[in-house]
């Protein structure tokens, strides 16, 4: 019988990890992407449409479930597991995210953050105590610290924010009462090497079973997030997961891999699905455009995904142009193939040692394409 | 081998028929209820969703697939069934309905209607010859006759459409050249019996492989309805499926297969899903009431769909309330069910001889709930 939330390493090639996370919901294979469920549904599809997808983890979050339908109800109806009929892992994140890009703010303090609801302009307050409250009434298998996400750039504010997220994730730690739940640090300082460090060796003294970066993916350059993954894998312990939050693309998963990362999670493919866009492993297809009008092929050529074993890009672009749900559902069921069978690809590839080659022929690939 | 087209009576009770129509993608069971595809697509649905349905036969609308994306190029990528994925019996009306309820009529001669798209206001004709020329590049298994559905109580129109439609109908029979679809006349006349009556005469004998029923439910008398049901079976060719168009509700398929009808259409529980409504067999439920904010029961007690197996009424509400896509596509699995369900009921009951006892048991509990 294994522990729940222990990490079990079990290939490495470089920096690059394969490893398995234990959970009350099962065990989750990494390198991992999780498909995003903002309001306890992943926008378009079935659970079971996700398990053919081989989805092993959702994130839902934390502040819409919050103020709709409210963290109690879903706890008086048996948590998010039975409430959403997904029986595998799920992960909330803090609120903190949301409160910061959705809700307007009204007030932050060393306390917590008061804001306005985007849905009724009402009042509330988030604190790291009250976010783990949520979080244990929604009843994730992984649950996340309450943290702030400043803008990268402004070191005066990085610094006081850093504080508080540190003195925040002591406060969540000691607010946690449920067993069954894995609470995960995340690590903050914007752009500032020093302060991603300090944070690192913070969060990494308060020995949570997981690790998330977070503050990345949020406006900076490319290369300067690359160069955080770089420092901070270093200061984050090898025998915990690594989650590296609202990431990505398929060059972000793969250089997030190159450097330690273990879980990804990202709306991109779902939210550019609604965007009529299909993605590949190296690139974009506008799929409204009149050179598919006719294309009798699927999106991607070799890809095994329900969208491209069953339909021509010439349907898909008719049910796009003609504003079906179909066609964002399909688009929703490719692009989460591309992820997900990437991570896939990923753990193959470290489990045979052949990471390094992939490494460089995607990157080069990548390059050819023009993926900034 | 039986040939296409052909209709197998395999029993009846009182009025009630239950049999088998044979086509190129396979049997049809009657009474059979089909769920509209509009525009190539039942909205939010996989063909596999239909399928683990029961669905059996699809409705596509020829004017909008005439719009967008075109008949043509429908025709040139392999015709409907490739095109949606669907490989079962389709069903696609004449366009006439729409262009008389949707484009902005410019001009109705003996030749046809002149009209303006709905969606860019471009100018179109469609005569008898032109609708059977889409619908043989759509493909579908059953075509119907270009007919028009005037107001059902201005008894001079009425006169002056009928006499249209009859020769439209010999009009689309003469331009018909493929012999893998089966080509349906449709019976108009608004509420006047004599009308009715004429027209069922006058379209039997075209013998057809199949008749319709058109221009009801567009605003008259339930009575109405089906004093004219009770009618116009009499003079239709026992021996052909008669098809009841854009009809009904649970109550009206029952009321419908009492008088003889074998086949069924209508966009009403997709529609219904998309606006908020689940259907019962005897009425409705308002899901986004308050009520069920904490109500762990499926939509339906008792029913064996996918929503009503796995999800909570708590839950669908949730969904519904989010504007998230997946609350319409439980709501349309649920309705059609009901619907597909309803008819297979039917069957069996007409089989076993005890349609009289479900119709009076039926009748009475819709009494009951005040169903109009």
């Amino acid at each position: 019988m294994v522990e729940y939330f222990s990490f079990e390493l079990q290939a490495e090639d470089g920096n690059a990890r394969a490893g398995v996370f234990y959970t009350p919901h099962g065990p989750i294979q990494t390198p991992v992407f999780a498909p995003v469920g903002t309001q306890a549904t992943v926008k378009g599809l079935t659970p079971e449409q996700l398990i053919s997808l081989n989805a092993q983890l959702l994130l839902a979050n934390t502040y819409h479930l919050f103020l709709r339908p409210g963290d109690k109800l879903i706890a008086d109806l048996g948590g998010l597991h039975q409430f959403m009929n997904w029986q595998k892992p799920i992960l909330t994140d803090s609120g903190g995210f949301q409160v910061f890009s959705l809700g307007e703010i009204n007030k932050i303090t060393d306390d917590g953050v008061t804001f306005q609801s985007h849905i009724d302009g009402s009042y509330h307050t988030l604190t790291p105590e009250k976010s783990i409250q949520i979080q244990e009434n929604l009843g994730a298998d992984i649950i996340m610290c309450f943290d702030e996400c400043p803008n990268p750039y402004d070191r005066e504010y990085n610094e006081q924010a850093l504080a508080r997220t540190h003195q925040w994730a002591s406060r969540c730690k000691d607010a946690k009462t449920r067993q069954d739940q894995a609470l995960f640090g995340i690590v903050q300082g914007g752009v500032f090497s020093d302060l991603r460090i300090q944070s690192a060796q913070y969060i990494s003294d308060l020995d949570f079973p997981g690790n998330a970066i977070g503050g990345l993916s949020v406006g900076e350059k490319k290369t300067e997030m690359l160069e955080i993954l770089n420092l901070v894998q270093e200061y984050l312990p090898s025998d915990r997961p690594r989650y590296l939050m609202g990431v990505g693309t398929p060059l972000d998963i793969v250089q997030g891999v190159a450097r330690g990362i273990d879980i990804f999670d990202c709306v991109n493919p779902t939210r550019l699905a609604r965007h009529k866009t299909a993605i590949t492993r190296t690139g974009r297809i506008n799929i409204t455009k009149k050179i598919y009008e006719k294309d009798l092929s699927p999106l991607v050529e070799s890809c095994c995904c329900y969208a491209c074993q069953n339909y021509s890009k010439a349907y898909i672009r008719h049910l796009v142009r003609a504003d079906e749900m179909l066609g964002s559902i399909l688009l929703s069921i490719h692009n989460l193939h591309v992820l997900i069978d990437l991570s896939a690809t990923l753990r193959v590839a470290i489990t045979e040692g052949s990471f390094q080659t992939f490494l460089r022929d995607f990157l080069s690939e990548s390059e050819e394409n023009g993926v900034p």
